[in-house]
């Protein structure tokens, strides 16, 4: 069930496509080019040559299957072990249907398998995918829609939808539906699982939009202590599930005492409502700035994806302990896993996992969050109720949470197990071992500059520029520093940190480990008289003194994640 | 009392003489130069001259007072806000003893403040030091010695023992001692109070013979997982008390029951023994790579203040519990604080805190330990009973343990308050404010190499470079990855961890949160066919994906401690 998530590989092409002209030449060939130059292979060898072809070349190809799985972000991009072909953007030659024969919707669902060939059909055309399973980026999920439609499938993923796929199918068309199958089939496809999704804000800058993943302007964060909800980046890997509070229930398995079912207002009424406030942060926030290193798979984030709220609900903790959790339970447990109630045509849910020891200790303030910011959770951000793991990467804060186990393994859902892990910039995909590496918790220390932005300019009469921006640590380690330099890192000043927007009472200071809530920065630095630019950048320091690194490529990873490197804008100065 | 550690201020007049050369015109001067310069206006302007040149000048000057007491690493550096004084190296003249008047012990006795004047004996000269007292770098614990003896407190901190310390203490001769009150005098001096130190290794690399720090060679490190007690780094703060284990008692204060002492038989029989491996490290270790970018204050430490140790004893947390901790205490207390019984000649002792929660909880094995590697703990490493905070920098864990006090408070100790604390790179010691930073508790992520060292050759026909080192991470953060590369920076390899020597059983995974121990790694790397010289570098990331910042500058900071850049290392490629 895992591999479901494979199928959001293919988000990326488009972007690939758009972004090429940015690549370098060491760049992942992306799959316009690979296919272009395999498709005229094809047409003169037919289907038994393409096969051979594929067998001879499979050991030297490498396909980037593993990882694909993560999200709408995921980017279609082959790996070529050998070769250097050439970039061309040629259009692939349409079959020609006339001559291609008609099946029922019987003789295509007999070829469900590698064994029988796997064919597919797509609005009333017929396709023979066997020979692309191996190359699917989502791995062999695509046999899910083997002997049947790929319409279901697609609107999960709606990225599959774009003219870049659709010619890659048209290699493998075989035939056409007859009519009454097609009608058949029309009339039993799902209705589009995103058709029931929430109104977002406008400002919102759109990742992708199914499933929804977007990050409001940067200038933006820095305005409010208290991220506004609406504004909140959000991350969703599959279609917002519409829950009822009245027939919500929330499963906890791995207790003395069996499975236990609590409805929202058993929630609510039987454990005490503590607050806290806290920053979630993606893990592939500013993935976009490794991307300019070197192309990594995953949405293209911004330096946004991250967002400081208040929220309360009951703690886990509690609801644990009043379910039974004692010494026998944690001789044997090393694990709390929570399930989503969003899930995909197969009935994966979302899921994740969280040491123990943060989910029942005191110190941990991890809750089974029902308010954020003072008022229902919105349906974006998991409503009715939601895992709030403060210090944590936002993906083990599982939103509409169906379920918890306490277990001695770690949740086996692929975004534990398989994504949202941090390898060396010398990993690729071709080396890269998801076991060795563990998955993300605690994110490290980051900060990034919120104003001004990049390629504006400054004013030489106003004698100083204004930086602002924000700075967070994972693990409760509090902010204790930011330092900012206008001369690319020669010399540093201090910022002010703020933990309150003007005129409010700041936050009192947090007990040590349970700094949650990021810090607001800002400083006021002379303009040297006779610059032309400055090179604005930021650092953060947090209060087991760690810093972060200078530069992004040696932190550069695969997979884009945890791009904490000092964040760099460059201002023109006028006169 | 808390000034007195000013006194070691004086302890690196000869490392920035003998370092002179290497310092940039940016640098702080001297205190030779200075008083080189100083010198010259005084003999034409008489005493009051010279009172009044100081009162002029004063405020022009910002005298490195703060900061100073951090042990004797600390270095005499006057930072001149304004001039520049060229640097000479004049020798000052030798004030003619004859013409001088005799005082009795009586006179000098009076002269003990400064209203009366502040004058001192050093063998059997009459110093008046009134006019230095602002400017002693120790601050006015020199007022200690008002109307005395110096050689009390000289005999503490060695380091005044120095043909440049005394030319300064020349300049302020006024008289000589009557024999019999030189006699008297003699007679009362206490013993030297180093008399009693161990013996130690002579493969320790001396940083500080009085008190004693010295770390191993760098190449012994990575030899045993375990760091043989012998040559694992010594960083005294003060003299090796010598505690006989009979009559040793520890006091506990803060407790609901009232102040408990607690002698070494009870400590050992009323409570578990608990044993963890665990790391220790300097808050100065690597200092040298931040003198080599600017000068900073303290021991100039290579990469060797760390070690790994196994450590028994009883739990702290067990002993606070069966003395009365509860809640009624831990709703009032916020810190625990130790004190050592090494204590300078005012009776203060060394001094530390810890936050409360890491002093009582379960995962944060703190520990009243009394072996070390199976043995009694050493002298140098505390006898008969220190603390051990693993995860946390190695001036918590203090030695020679008399007193813990449970307290709403952190220390008040110099060594918590005003030093062992992080700044920016741009703060200096006119700018710096102690109480703006925390106290370094947990560390960063830590990692150097061991092999090859520095400036030496690898042979191209051996076609690898083994490299080796170690790697660790405050907090408990495992650490999860060691990035090596050997071309300055560009490529990367990812080393072998390692938690056991060659041949013995690893370490088994600790829990999460509550790795304690280094790691150990290793890689052979091939060398490129052209290479004539290799630029190792390394880089470790821990479990909250923390790194290390790429270069020294930007960490920088006025104490030089939290060293934690990238470690780079050049070698030569032989054919």
């Amino acid at each position: 069930m895992q591999h479901l998530k494979h199928c959001q590989g293919l988000a990326q092409v488009f972007l690939i496509r758009s972004q090429s002209s940015r690549l370098s030449k060491s760049s992942i060939p992306s799959l316009s080019v690979w296919d272009g130059h395999l498709s005229s292979r094809w047409r003169s060898t037919g289907s038994h040559g393409r096969q051979k072809y594929f067998n001879d070349r499979l050991p030297k190809f490498r396909f980037a299957l593993a990882g694909l799985l993560a999200g709408t972000g995921a980017v279609l991009a082959y790996k070529l072990q050998q070769g250097k072909w050439a970039a061309t953007s040629a259009k692939l030659p349409v079959t020609q249907t006339s001559t291609l024969p008609v099946y029922t919707l019987e003789e295509v669902t007999k070829h469900c398998s590698l064994d029988n060939g796997v064919w597919v059909t797509y609005k009333g055309d017929v396709y023979d995918i066997t020979e692309f399973v191996a190359m699917h980026p989502g791995g062999d999920k695509i046999l899910l829609a083997a002997g049947g439609a790929l319409e279901p499938y697609w609107a999960l993923y709606a990225v599959h939808q774009q003219d870049h796929v659709l010619e890659i199918l048209s290699e493998y068309k075989i035939g056409v539906l007859n009519p009454e199958s097609y009608k058949k089939q029309e009339s039993a496809n799902p209705l589009d699982p995103y058709s029931a999704e929430p109104t977002r804000h406008p400002a919102l800058q759109i990742n992708s939009l199914k499933p929804f993943n977007a990050e409001p302007p940067a200038s933006l964060l820095s305005d409010n202590y208290i991220t506004p909800s609406v504004v909140f980046f959000k991350r969703n890997h599959l279609p917002v599930p519409r829950l009822d509070p009245e027939t919500y229930r929330l499963e906890i398995e791995g207790l003395p005492g069996g499975v236990v079912s609590l409805s929202l207002s058993e929630l609510k009424s039987r454990f005490p409502k503590h607050t806290i406030t806290a920053t979630l942060q993606c893990a592939g926030n500013r993935r976009s700035e490794m991307n300019k290193v070197k192309q990594v798979k995953g949405l293209n984030w911004g330096i946004a994806a991250i967002g400081n709220a208040t929220w309360s609900g009951a703690r886990l903790r509690d609801v644990l302990l009043y379910y039974g959790f004692g010494p026998e339970t944690a001789a044997k447990a090393k694990h709390v896993q929570f399930e989503g109630l969003d899930r995909d045509v197969t009935g994966t849910a979302y899921g994740a996992s969280i040491p123990l020891n943060k989910a029942v200790s005191e110190e941990g303030d991890v809750l089974l969050a029902y308010e954020m910011n003072g008022e229902d959770v919105p349906p974006d951000h998991g409503y009715p109720v939601r895992v709030l793991v403060p210090g944590v990467v936002g993906a083990r804060s599982v939103k509409w949470l169906g379920k918890i186990v306490v277990s001695n393994e770690e949740s086996k859902s692929h975004w534990q197990q398989n994504d949202y892990k941090g390898f060396s910039p010398g990993t690729d995909w071709d080396t890269v071992d998801f076991k060795s590496a563990p998955a993300i918790q605690e994110l490290p220390i980051q900060s990034a500059i919120t104003h001004p932005a990049e390629g504006t300019s400054v004013d030489l009469s106003d004698k100083e520029v204004t930086v602002k921006g924000y700075a967070w640590s994972g693990g409760g380690r509090e902010v204790v520093r930011v330092d900012v330099s206008i001369d690319g890192g020669k010399t540093w000043h201090v910022a002010r940190l703020c933990t309150s927007d003007k005129g409010q009472h700041p936050a009192p200071p947090p007990p040590p480990g349970r700094a949650w809530s990021w810090k607001l920065w800002e400083i006021d630095i002379p303009i040297p008289h006779k610059a032309q630019e400055l090179e604005i950048v930021c650092k953060a320091v947090d209060s087991s003194y760690n810093t972060q690194p200078d530069t992004v490529a040696p932190i550069w990873n695969l997979r884009g994640v945890l791009s904490n490197a000092w964040h760099r804008v460059k201002v023109k100065v006028s006169e």
